[in-house]
């Protein structure tokens, strides 16, 4: 198939064959994000002087007939908690806004770099990756790219709204409980949350180390390919990376007789009537036949959402003792209370988390890849502190997270797509498409079909 | 090179090759464990009828003519903490022994009889794996192959002694902070440890999550390559697995210009004399030429005490306060005592842990193996409280731990082999021999060359 005009496989198959330089890739980004980034407040950092000398090598290498690695010349930015050589990790914090600037760049940014791609800048998030909205007291709210009225998602609010808005086809972020996922499901992109282990973490300001996961946003299933095969392997700073399996890319079609099923039951009962419907039209162009019950999702969910408290707790209980007021006021009284929590709930948390992963293996046995809506809703209104669902009121800032929670807990790797079940003028949703473990290939795959299938785009489609 | 006659190696290609009838290799087998078992104490259960309907599977399929696998009609035996179908898991206590039967097999146990390996039984160990010298209160102290008034080693004491004393060639243990290694180097047998993650634990009894290693004891490095390639990759029942990234066995030569460094500092100041003429006989003979000082070691260690504790304690609260009479004297206090503990020291424990680790990912781009001794002296005697080491006196019970701790708390993979530097008469001692995350085939392959200079054997060489 062929990959979107505006994608980072596009982008570099042009730069390859000489089409366009990447410089004008480059000064093109850096063109819309000083007209865009105004309204939508995506960036906190550009990196123009980076991003131009990156591409300008670039060409060079092309003039003098090397040939260029898979993301030559593509633009892209990361969530601002990935260390960028130069410039202050913020990760969402004004507590960190007066540390010196990174000596190196993160693990992901250098093999970026190394595979060719330019990096624009650094993006908004949640404070120290805490939340789902990316409404930030300190750098404030990220604007969805389809409704400036709305929220872009979060944590990794900036990188959604970057790729929705085509700032960059490609962006970074990280997915703890659901911020890769949440983002791209409300701004309408692609994500990824690979297997627990496979991206490195080196250079990436942590928050609760055996759910972190580096991820990617993109215009397109196969950028997550090409970025996470540029990314993977053991990183001498990531202690939980393994040896890569294998190649990623280019995508393969998926398997014949692939055995698809919809998650049920919590994942049902937590879905909205929209983000319902996205899931049908995933399940329908994949063929889907069955049903399948995760049990023990809202267990997972607690689990994590204890772990999450602890390990942020403990992170930050120096910082919050000396400088509490400097905090974000949406998550430091839970970053308190989670510190506080005796080690024994942990390590029971961390014991149900294994049991419901190996519920999730179990269902493995007898299909291959599971459907489930990213979010419950679609992107709420910024500053809304709740949302409806079922006729029942929830707080917005933490259901969101109620879909991809019970998933990244089991460290399972899940492509979302972007759908778009209410048609022209309607908001996108997310589907999860979520396989076993080391299987990162599969769910890419499948997003790659559903592309095919016309059911998954950046944009919408002209009917649904 | 040729393996030894008493190894796995030796007898799958015996057995392959009809030179040999599985069967009479069980039985043979059966018999030294009747005969040499009442004064060893390595076994708790023997699986007489399993081992003898496993062999004779294996001859009726020579006998069709069907290809054999790599491990057909190998006798082993197991640490009574993997799950064994019909028999109780143990983990060497009381507390389990009216339990029901185990179900199904540890994964670890079905993958080695897919290879045609031929389970005679289980084997003793220190109450939950928390000990290193197998002086089990409920079971009975096991013996070192080597002199009877020696402890063989724990927690894994009853594997090093079976694979010591001659009676099976291969066993399985589990290393969470050195009960691979530790038995191993005291009962003179090869052991691996291999990278965290690389093996599934599907079916064991935990301690640790995020220390816990299943391993293995064996008679030379190819066993322990064959074993370790039968087992590795995805397990559906351990989330912290990943995809095998390549075949183990056969061994490779070791490449040109390896370059191995001893480790010093702390590893050299707990080594005794005869500890430390163990790692210059296996540097000599690997033309190691650098010394490396792994900063942190010492951390390292407290870090995994303290997260063993408080993770054994959590695991263990309900059955300490329901029947703490029937606990292990030598453990129960420390795992009531890591109980209590917050979750925040747990929290700053692991993160001292992963500084370490990128310590060691440092000198590893200077150095592709390390030595270190495995344990600062030889066996010492059954109950002794104390060894002693340059003049100080030392607990025996946690001090054992002194030099595989820092190392398998980084999850790094380890071969130790048993070296003899005391000559005829001498007691064994091993050498860690250390490489970086996945690299599990090169410290077997360091230990495989180490055979073949004649440092490293099973039993003493004539001399030394």
């Amino acid at each position: 198939m062929t990959a979107p005009v505006f994608s980072a496989t596009e982008m570099a198959r042009r730069v390859r064959e000489g089409d366009v330089r990447a410089v004008d890739l480059a000064a093109a980004s850096l063109a819309a994000i000083e007209a865009r980034n105004p309204a939508l407040n995506a960036y906190t950092g550009v990196t123009a002087e980076r991003a131009l000398a990156e591409a300008a090598e670039i060409d060079a290498r092309r003039a003098r007939g090397e040939r260029l690695p898979p993301l030559a010349g593509v633009p892209y930015a990361v969530k601002n908690l990935f260390d960028v050589q130069g410039v202050t990790t913020l990760c969402g914090g004004r507590v960190h806004a007066d540390e010196p600037p990174a000596a190196s760049d993160a693990t992901a940014v250098a093999r970026l770099r190394a595979a060719g791609a330019v990096l624009t800048g650094t993006l908004n998030m949640d404070e120290h990756a805490y939340g789902f909205t990316t409404e930030n007291s300190h750098y404030g709210v990220t604007r969805n790219p389809h409704d400036a009225a709305r929220v872009a998602g979060g944590s990794s609010g900036g990188s959604g709204a970057a790729v929705g808005a085509g700032l960059v086809p490609l962006a970074l972020g990280t997915d703890t409980n659901g911020s890769v996922r949440v983002p791209a499901a409300l701004c309408g992109v692609f994500g990824i949350k690979p297997t627990y282990g496979r991206l490195g973490r080196g250079g990436v300001y942590p928050f609760v180390f055996s759910l972190d996961h580096v991820g990617a946003l993109g215009a397109c299933a196969n950028d997550l390919a090409l970025a996470c095969a540029a990314m993977q392997g053991v990183d001498a700073r990531d202690p939980a990376t393994y040896p890569a399996p294998g190649p990623l890319a280019p995508l393969p079609g998926l398997p014949a007789g692939l055995r698809v099923a919809v998650l049920d039951a919590w994942f049902e009962r937590w879905a909205g009537p929209s983000a319902w419907r996205a899931v049908d039209l995933a399940a329908s162009a994949l063929g889907a036949r069955a049903r399948a019950t995760l049990h023990g999702a809202e267990r997972a969910r607690s689990a994590a959402f204890l772990i999450t408290g602890a390990e942020g707790g403990a992170l930050h209980r120096a910082g919050l003792r000396a400088r509490y007021d400097a905090y974000e006021p949406h998550s430091r009284d839970r970053l308190l209370a989670g510190g506080l929590l005796p080690a024994a709930w942990v390590s029971d948390a961390q014991r149900a988390r294994r049991d419901v992963h190996e519920e999730a293996m179990r269902l493995f046995d007898r299909h291959d890849l599971l459907l489930a809506a990213a979010t419950p809703v679609a992107a709420p209104l910024a500053g809304a502190a709740t949302f409806d669902l079922h006729g029942q009121s929830l707080p917005a800032r933490a259901s969101l997270g109620l879909l991809t929670q019970p998933i990244s807990c089991l460290g399972l790797p899940v492509c979302t797509v972007p759908v778009w079940p209410d048609g022209p003028g309607g908001l996108p949703l997310g589907v999860q498409l979520i396989a076993a473990p080391g299987r990162d290939d599969l769910c890419l795959a499948a997003g790659a079909a559903l592309e095919h299938a016309g059911v998954a785009r950046l944009d919408a489609p002209a009917s649904a």
